[in-house]
């Protein structure tokens, strides 16, 4: 049994209105400066990355700008991106978009430092010190300016790869709520609500201690650190997550939903995730949904079936979504926490079943089997799953 | 004003039964290994250091160990070891004990990287990176395990001086209740309240937006984030002091102070402490009490000064350290929280007035202005002093 409980902290936090102005005192303390900024054409569309140049240029920070970085990048989308900016001696990194800037942002950093191609680093350790990586997020969901993992495509091997390591969480995270204004209530909706699926998952993880003494992980269940972060998480993103995707120009619910998932991220990287995450792995191999569309869909089935199994930590949940809420009985309270679940999905326009996704009933099996097979985030489920009481999830999610 | 809050985070926390056996894992992160321990007698006849000691001999760790630290180190003590181990290659520095410990360690950490004398860094800042500092404490208060700190004694120019740079924070902090149960009772009282001092002042400190916005500081107000951490630590601490003053043996008593003290140094070491301890600086230079001791005197009567000036904040307060009292109007809550803090420090055998530590009547009008003086602390201050109504807290006080 693990006696002890460790956490991993990212580098700094900078939140709120005109924190981007905070780039010239980051800059101040390093040496090399030469930058690269990894973005994409919605940002770049958008006029955002208007307003990072306009800062760089005043601060007189030099950079080069990579602006075509795609959803998901593919192992193929890094290699061609270390082709052209291998030799130019870039020292950092600005990840600035959704996750997937970011993610491509941290792999370019650690992928400069090695010449091993980046499948080598789907079993083997990153045991090196990466580029330094400044994170500005633009959506409100991954966490990924905290967390220490990178998400690639390997289409060859119709893989997808998170690779995790404690070298990959950001130097600097610069989170500016008006950089969020502008996402449309769809994206607001699918990262939002895995932001949340992020924040109960940390919070109801197997606890530290139940390890073997010996269990070594990115992911080490839940502590008392993860557990501060992910209630204050699961607070801010119930309280505000409706309200985003109805008026993208409330600042004060952009705000909340940006500081959410950043709590989300500060617990979820060290606790990790578990069994709605696993499924979504699963699912997300077979259909073209966003990430959060489908961990946002698992999540009131995922809860529902592993209610019991904690009782102090989901009756917790369950007095924060419903503070107002009078049940008494564990059934009642379970139950009530579904339909709260399921309700928020449909105020934020998301679907509640796996058959509004296109998923295939006949797959519903070989789901199962995959899904039992993400030892990595099964582990830190608090319930076990089998496969007969797994398949039972995907029916009733079907 | 300011628009936006930072937060700087110390490095990697191991906290619980046995977290010595960590250093196996932290050490194999690392290429250079040759280290000092820096420790005081105390923890040697103890028997902690041999603790530690058969640590670092089965995982085959070189070192040596530097083991006359004194309480409140001296300009001159850390000059003393800086002439023995300058030229021994040393690259990591343990410290191992209360704050006296682990503060030298993090002054010969930055001194061994340096050629200025230490007098250069009362006024300049600490640009560049320290040696590698592991920090291992064996009481329950500083919080100076993740915090920037050092407090050096010089006494060449009578002065307390507090240098702080977020490369003085630990790289790894490594808590074990354990190695906190042999502190005698009356180091427990007054290490235990001032971590609690610590946490109030952090938690109540002014808002990080009432500063200018070009506010630079290591310490930098109360933000959502020294918050979380301050009120989980007020809650810990006022839990379990008077248990673990009791019976040192109360092994639950001790891991929540020594938890409770690592989350109070996580909030203050951002947001800051304020007017108790600017007052605690001024009342240190006269008596010999150890610095928890005076802070902890000083509570009942700053926060009774500051009640009113930020009622959210401070009722809250009242909420957390009296859960079941009933008060309702302001002033009765103001009371009763004093009354709260002034039995505590009854329970634990501290004193709750100047002239029973020896303070003289007539030194209250200058240790007045030497408070005042104090602007990095009392700018953190929610309520502003004058002369006169500081001088009214010092005549309460006495
Ligand atoms: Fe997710
Ligand atoms: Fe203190």
């Amino acid at each position: 049994m693990k006696t002890y409980w460790q956490y991993n902290f990212p580098g700094n936090i900078y939140f709120g209105e005109n924190s981007l102005d905070e780039l010239k005192n980051i800059y101040a303390t390093m040496n090399n400066q030469k930058t690269l900024v990894i973005t994409d054409n919605g940002i770049k569309n958008s006029g955002i990355l208007d307003v990072l140049k306009e800062k760089l240029d005043t601060f007189e920070i030099p950079y080069e700008i990579f602006d075509q970085a795609k959803p998901e990048p593919t192992v193929k989308d890094v290699e061609e991106v270390l082709n052209v900016y291998r030799n130019k001696d870039i020292d950092i990194l600005i990840g600035l978009g959704g996750g997937s800037c970011i993610d491509l942002a941290k792999m370019i950093a650690f992928m400069l430092k090695t010449d091993h191609p980046i499948s080598y680093f789907y079993e083997n350790k990153i045991d090196f010190k990466a580029a330094t990586i400044i994170a500005i997020p633009t959506t409100a969901g991954t966490g990924s300016e905290v967390t220490g993992v990178a998400v690639v495509n390997d289409e060859e091997r119709n893989l997808k790869v998170g690779i995790s390591s404690n070298y990959l969480k950001p130097n600097f995270a610069i989170l500016d709520p008006q950089l969020t204004v502008g996402m449309p209530p769809r994206v607001t909706a699918c990262s939002g609500i895995d932001a949340l699926v992020h924040a109960v998952e940390a919070f109801t993880s197997k606890n530290y201690n139940e390890f073997e003494k010996d269990y070594q992980a990115d992911f080490r269940g839940s502590t008392v650190l993860s557990n501060l972060f992910a209630e204050e998480a699961i607070k801010l993103i119930t309280s505000s997550l409706v309200a985003a995707f109805k008026d993208g120009k409330d600042i004060k619910a952009r705000s909340n939903m940006l500081l959410g998932s950043l709590l989300a991220g500060l617990a979820f990287s060290n606790s990790g995730t578990s069994i709605s995450h696993a499924m979504a792995y699963a699912i997300g191999g077979r259909v073209h949904s966003p990430h959060g569309e489908i961990t946002g869909l698992m999540l009131p089935y995922t809860v529902k079936y592993n209610y019991q199994s904690n009782l102090e930590k989901f009756n917790k949940l369950y007095d924060m979504c419903l503070p107002n809420d009078n049940s008494t009985s564990v059934e009642e309270k379970e139950n009530k926490l579904f339909e709260y679940f399921i309700q928020l999905l449909n105020s934020i326009n998301l679907p509640t079943k796996l058959s509004e996704i296109k998923v295939q009933e006949t797959d519903l099996k070989p789901m199962t089997l995959e899904t039992l097979g993400i030892a990595r985030l099964m582990n830190m489920n608090p319930r076990k799953a089998t496969e007969e009481t797994l398949y039972e999830v995907f029916k009733e999610a079907y």
